[in-house]
């Protein structure tokens, strides 16, 4: 049954959970009427902090968030949370099952909390989160935190798309490796170092700072990244985090950072978006087995596949100018 | 300067490791002859068999391919080894530099060894893996080892797309979630758990045979991917894995299953290659300041993304239709 969008925009608007839930679940789902949502969704954005916050498995990730959420609701602002899953890229089925309860926050009004699990194809999460905060956004969150796991480019590439990031490590993991392989000490504007009772705490910060200090010659307006040390299980040093993002969104939009970030963001997201439909585009050619027979002519070496490629191209911009055409007709 | 296509692949095809390298940077540097290298290869290509080596970092994935190296190379096969690194998808930079030497190869006239970095774009690797693999092939390698760190989705991809994948794990690694997360369990046609004569080999070998066949009720005519124990750094094992690789190879050949995945292979290969032409359009069109205008337009709430990146495939699609037309003219 097709949704009523405007009277679901309206009850989210009004904060009602289940509005939210089903709005998220027609944008991640790529219903029919995802279109008809975000034309709705479009002039009720841009409310929303998103701070993108990410991390090896085991770093306490669930713990931070929880308790960053709990320094956001004494504030008094609204927070929503966007738990990214990992899947494996060839069987499309979420593989953790232990995703964050955030057990005391679930009963709280101020708290959207939701979580997320790649979709089968190609480029699925990176399409799909951004709808999802919009969602959280034009429902009135103040802050939204998008939660993923830094084990690939993908996750890592979600978190990077926020206001601010952060980037969570833990002692005595040999982080530090990890961390780097997939590229996620590059994308923090605040590091937090958690589980910072442990032993080896201090030598992570050094190592950290080492790491990050590296090779880079910061002009004097430059911001550099704070290194936060918590242990989130009791609380220690959110309240620490929580005022190095209030720094941070300060400084950006002091210097006008914040608008050129979110253009940017906008920019890829359309990109994403475009490079999806395109995608799409092929994948009924390839039904229409225009793939197929190129892919024989490669295997058997009488076309090679740049030349294949021109020829799927053309076929996709032809595909599409037959359609504007008909728009037009 | 520009090379002199011809005779570069004349030379390779006489087994000039030179001229093997300069065409493998051709390709890899997306160079103005990309194009006519790959159409002077295809009709070359198709002799080599492509094997995929994947698995975490410290699973021995260097003395691994040593020792297979060995193995083929005492059976008279030539053979071309290309390691991919991963890196940064932030910095564009190789982060590992402690890159497999191969030092008893190294001066082998018959292996050709190569080690690729990631390029700085999105997709590079999965774009340029394939191509140098064809270079290998059109110069008269018999086997192709394409060895990957399985840490990122576009590694474990670059290794799934071979003829047959082979999975390393090591014991008492915690391996299994690892690779479970990484997606690599699924894409094996034959395990193999190194370092074998250490403890908790076999705990590996059954965890990954639970792993394995969790709720999958094979035909009987499917191919069941077998289990290898080896110490590579002592050639323990490594005729073993020889021969499952060669029983994969039989398996699917009896069944035409070679010649699908073949096809399946080239059919990306194109897919990916054209996805990539079709995301540089784009990036011409920001260059024009198209995609900066409807990113604006976004942020200030006056047009929704999806509506934005119709925009932008019209865009794409008229450029395209537009160059057809002045080719016609």
């Amino acid at each position: 049954m097709a949704a009523d969008v405007p009277t679901l925009v309206e009850q989210a608007r009004e904060g009602r959970p289940r509005a939210v839930a089903r709005l998220i679940s027609l944008v991640e789902g790529a219903s029919p009427q995802l279109r008809e949502v975000m034309a709705a969704l479009a002039p009720l954005c841009g409310n929303a902090y998103v701070v993108g916050l990410t991390g090896s498995p085991g770093v306490g990730k669930s713990t931070s968030t929880s308790a960053l959420v709990g320094a956001y609701r004494r504030a008094g602002r609204r927070v929503g949370i966007l738990a990214v899953d990992p899947s494996s890229p060839f069987s499309g089925g979420a593989l953790l099952g232990d995703r964050v309860r955030m057990g005391e926050h679930a009963s709280d009004p101020g708290v959207y909390i939701r979580s997320m699990a790649t979709r089968g194809h190609l480029g699925g999460l990176a399409w799909a989160a951004p709808q999802a905060v919009r969602v959280l956004d034009a429902a009135g969150c103040d802050i939204v935190l998008v939660e993923t796991v830094g084990v690939g480019q993908s996750e890592v590439e979600i978190a990077a798309q926020a206001d601010t990031s952060v980037v969570l490590l833990a002692p005595g993991m040999g982080d530090g490796i990890q961390a780097a392989k997939a590229g996620i000490l590059e994308i923090g504007d605040v590091y937090v170092v958690n589980k910072a009772d442990r032993e080896g705490a201090d030598a992570t910060v050094r190592e950290l700072n080492h790491m990050l200090g590296l090779g880079e010659a910061r002009s004097p307006g430059d911001w550099r990244p704070p290194i936060v040390k918590t242990v989130a299980a009791r609380g220690e040093g959110v309240d620490e985090v929580v005022e190095a993002l209030e720094k941070h969104r300060a400084w950006m939009e002091e210097r006008g950072v914040l608008a050129e970030r979110r253009s940017r963001r906008a920019a890829h997201e359309i990109e994403t978006i475009a490079v999806t439909a395109l995608r799409e585009r092929m994948g009924e050619l390839r039904g229409g087995q225009r793939l197929d027979a190129l892919a024989e002519r490669v295997v058997g070496g009488s076309l090679d596949p740049y030349a294949a490629a021109d020829e799927l191209v053309a076929g996709v911009a032809g595909a599409a100018a037959g359609q504007a055409r008909g728009v037009q007709d």
